[in-house]
């Protein structure tokens, strides 16, 4: 049985500000809790209908068996997986001003975000610096999406426009009206700041950049609407990372 | 007000069978909504909380007003938009076996093949394939997520095997394990194609591919996770386009 307070705390970390208050955030189903219960991450608490034993290094989990009516009471999805686990928020490392860093202006859908940090991890960006207006890596949509890769890549909030202005680095930015991303002979290592789903890069962050860079569109130009913005960071991580 | 037997009708559009049998889709959101109605689909019931009038070419719009509580009844999203649209299913042309074809084998999620179709737009491909295992294009979450490119885009349902061994076509597939795609010289135009999210190009389809490709990882090689197939199409499409 869940007492009423533990339930309390658990669907209180929905919100940012509890997430933050406590330092704790919620994942759930086997397949991220085993990624992450395989990183540095700290577990606080497992909830499970189906006992975990050992984690993949052979530790003891101290787990907690629940009813599957008592996930159904404690789960933020629809339809509850068969755990949920609650980890610490790790405290973010200092932000290595070396190699490619990709910095987000505002971005605000978690699934984006989730998808762009699993890119990170594909294309070796150790560094992901957000703005505060940027959606909360925590939000469980975002854990989930991210599919374990929330654990190896250094993500910070900043104050965005501070930060940019605190950088000798190139700083790149993906605009409509760029320069041809494919014409570029070389791209040095720096910043790569991608905007705001509706908005794109925001006007006192775009004052800062040194470089705008956009990716040729082939089909109708009246009609066709802007990439998305995790596919967009696709193709220019790539067009970084091929060149080297 | 709303008869029961529109109402039916509508959420029976939820399933891909009823939508076949009627031939029929819903689209909600004034902003997609708009997109189809200056698109070459037919508009057959257009149920709106406020007027639309008149449409983007300045014609009268035969709409239905409904009070916010009969939207709520016929919507299929948690928080419903002002307007709620059934669009006939277009009959898809014949497949132009020419240009880059773009071909998925069993993509199931419906928020993956609405980001494909919108990558299609923006990367001119004209002709989107689809095994019969491919979730339905008409599924209202694809259609949202192709922010009104599915207007533009020619999409054929088929058995893909058969397809495939029709053409004396290139074939490509995306695998982990291919050519390095950076370092191909030349891509010539021909199919290009995307495998399931959990388990890749399948078998029978793999037999049939000329070409494998893959994307290379720069991140930790034990660790990282597959690139989303939205992501990695999107890299491809962009590597066949670059090279023009």
């Amino acid at each position: 049985m869940l007492s009423k307070s533990q339930i309390k705390l658990i669907t209180s970390l929905k919100q940012k500000k509890y997430r933050q208050q406590h330092g704790l955030f919620v994942v759930e189903g086997i397949k991220t809790i085993t990624e992450l219960l395989q990183s540095s991450f700290n577990l606080q608490k497992l909830y499970t209908t189906k006992s975990f034993k050992i984690d993949a290094n052979n530790n003891k989990i101290d787990e907690i068996l629940i009813s599957d009516s008592d996930l159904k009471r404690i789960s933020f999805l629809a339809n509850p997986n068969t755990a949920l686990a609650i980890f610490e928020i790790p405290k973010p490392k200092k932000i290595e001003k070396s190699g490619l860093i990709l910095a987000l202006d505002a971005i605000r859908d978690p699934g984006n975000l989730g998808t762009i940090i699993r890119l990170c991890d594909w294309f070796g960006i150790k560094n992901l610096v957000c703005s505060n207006q940027t959606v909360d890596c925590y939000n469980p949509k975002v854990v989930q999406a991210t599919m374990g890769s929330i654990t190896r890549i250094n993500i910070n909030y900043v104050n965005l426009e501070n930060f940019l202005k605190s950088t000798n680095l190139p700083i790149y930015g993906a605009f409509m009206d760029g320069t041809n991303v494919y014409q570029k002979q070389a791209l040095a290592d720096g910043i790569l700041v991608m905007g705001n789903e509706a908005n794109g890069i925001s006007e006192p962050i775009e004052a800062l950049i040194t470089e705008k860079l956009s990716i040729p569109r082939f089909g109708d130009l009246q009609a066709t609407e802007s990439l998305n913005v995790a596919t967009a960071t696709a193709i220019l991580l790539s067009e970084f990372r091929r060149r080297n």
